[in-house]
């Protein structure tokens, strides 16, 4: 269904450039499995490097939110852009992470409670409070 | 600049069904203050109560994410739905909960990165990957 | 605020292409007031001249839905479009339309409701039942 | 496709809880059909029994917008937000309810000329007309 | 897996509005392959019309933009809507027109830097510079 | 009216890693001019450094598309994510990169025909062609 050819391990291997990033994942995530996004991505090199490095440095290097809040924000961004890919991809990951079906279920509840109240807010355009600014 | 009438608290106490509604969002929230988005809801009182019955079961309710994850993945979805008041609301709502300048920083680094690969994901209708189905 | 001139009633009436349609516009909303969308698009005279001759079709020429349920369905694409100008100028013409408090308070709801559903739903990815394809 | 389990009438029957809900949906419906997205919810039992109260309350009981009018309302929202599912079930709620052909024209063509609109202001950033504002 | 029928050509050979639609259709895109969305508006003859005579003005019409960037335009905005139907027929059309791997490779890259600063701005609530206004 | 402070210049060279990437800004765009999106992103340092980093490389680098032809994208995703501070932002730098009056009105003409089409295909759920399948 996708608009670019998806690379086989076959024909990554062939491109130095691309092997490079697929080892690296590999290895970040001690797992053989590479989804589809990096294999569409393989037709874009630089994009594919960028987008790697950039991923990395934001939901695999430790910070001030543990990684299992990351994906469920990675989630929540996803199912309001209507990424389907995405919304698979992070659901497996924050599973893969821990996420308990009680966790789902309110992350389910807030993403549905701030899409109402954002829907409402909007269609009456509600002024800013002054005590909301900085 | 809203489009409905702001009710002000002497306009409330004038309607007991309104009046009861702000009596309990102060008691819950432990403060006088009463955001704009509540005074709009006046309006359609029906709405009112239950948006409030809603957010308090999802956002005051003890579960299993903690308040300030839930406020993080709140804003994460007002600023996909593009909506100013909510980040503004819930921006200053996750403040009041603990949220660090790190916290803050790692949300903004998390949304940008789901937004950037839910673009791209998009634009090359990637297909999702058999291990991600359930 | 706009990135574009909005365009005077004098500067409109020095350029008859423009004039034509300003105009056009008074004669149909049997009203003096042309509000700034037009005068945006004085800039881009083409562009006025078709999309106000696509808008006079759809939302004036009599039809299977009446023109307070069309406003309602131009609100609410408004507002999950997070156009704030858009739902400033429908809600306007909703109530010159005759939208009663009741009817604004439900169409909140509906909106509310919708994408509140609309998160979930694409949340989950739930697939479509076979009952729903033509 | 979806990322949770889609619950059977055997399975929904041995929980109490759920069953509850979807004997009230199908008494409320007057029809045997459940759709998908109530037999996902039930991975989810708080928020499938508070949504369908909520859907209720806010699609089923009689208001100031008629029942048509509301689905209508519902599509427009649910095409926006690119909602596949919600698209076809409140398209198929909408038939059930009288839609014809004729109003499924209109509304297409509403929800194509808002979008366009929409687009076209946000693009230009056009300024509220202070005769907008309440 | 549409909500209406696609119409067949022997089906629309038979309606004279249609038909002239689609020979036109035809004619202008120089190649007998007419797409599904012009087989699904078929149930909305005015639309359909309209809608042709619209995208030829904007979109064929000799103008100031080359073919080829207002198709990656187009891809664009179909992305960000989440338009599936949308991003694989723009992105054959722009293929059709001459785009490069290296020039999709930059589109996503645009594409995916807008998504992430758009995001982190909306998160931020940036104020506009006073430079920036017209 | 941002969420968070917008530093000065003054503050800036105090912190020698927020210094050295407005100067570089300075330096790539030849100009003294730092825009609020930089100021607002000193608060998350390391975000700034890759923000930058990142925009560089997509935009100011040679590559296959034209540097207008970029800022055009770069509007289009804008304004369909309603994000009012890019659009003020990146109409100002299509202007100052040569973008005409001509141009101008024809991304528009394109965004508001991309919105509308995108509207109707997904209120259809058309079905993608097979000739669009790769």
């Amino acid at each position: 269904m996708a608009t670019v050819k998806l690379w086989s391990d076959a024909e990554v291997d062939g491109v130095p450039k691309l092997k490079a990033v697929f080892d690296d994942i590999r290895t970040t995530r001690k797992s053989d499995f590479v989804n589809n996004f990096w294999r569409g991505l393989c037709n874009q090199p630089d994009l594919l490097e960028r987008t790697w490095a950039n991923l990395k440095e934001v939901m695999v290097k430790e910070g001030a939110l543990d990684p299992l809040t990351k994906e469920l924000i990675y989630m929540a961004v996803s199912a309001v852009n209507g990424c389907s890919y995405c919304v698979h991809s992070h659901t497996a990951a924050a599973r893969a992470k821990g996420m308990s079906a009680a966790q789902h279920e309110e992350l389910l509840a807030v993403i549905g409670m701030a899409m109402q109240t954002n829907g409402i807010v909007t269609a009456l355009q509600i002024s800013v409070d002054k005590e909301f600014l900085v």
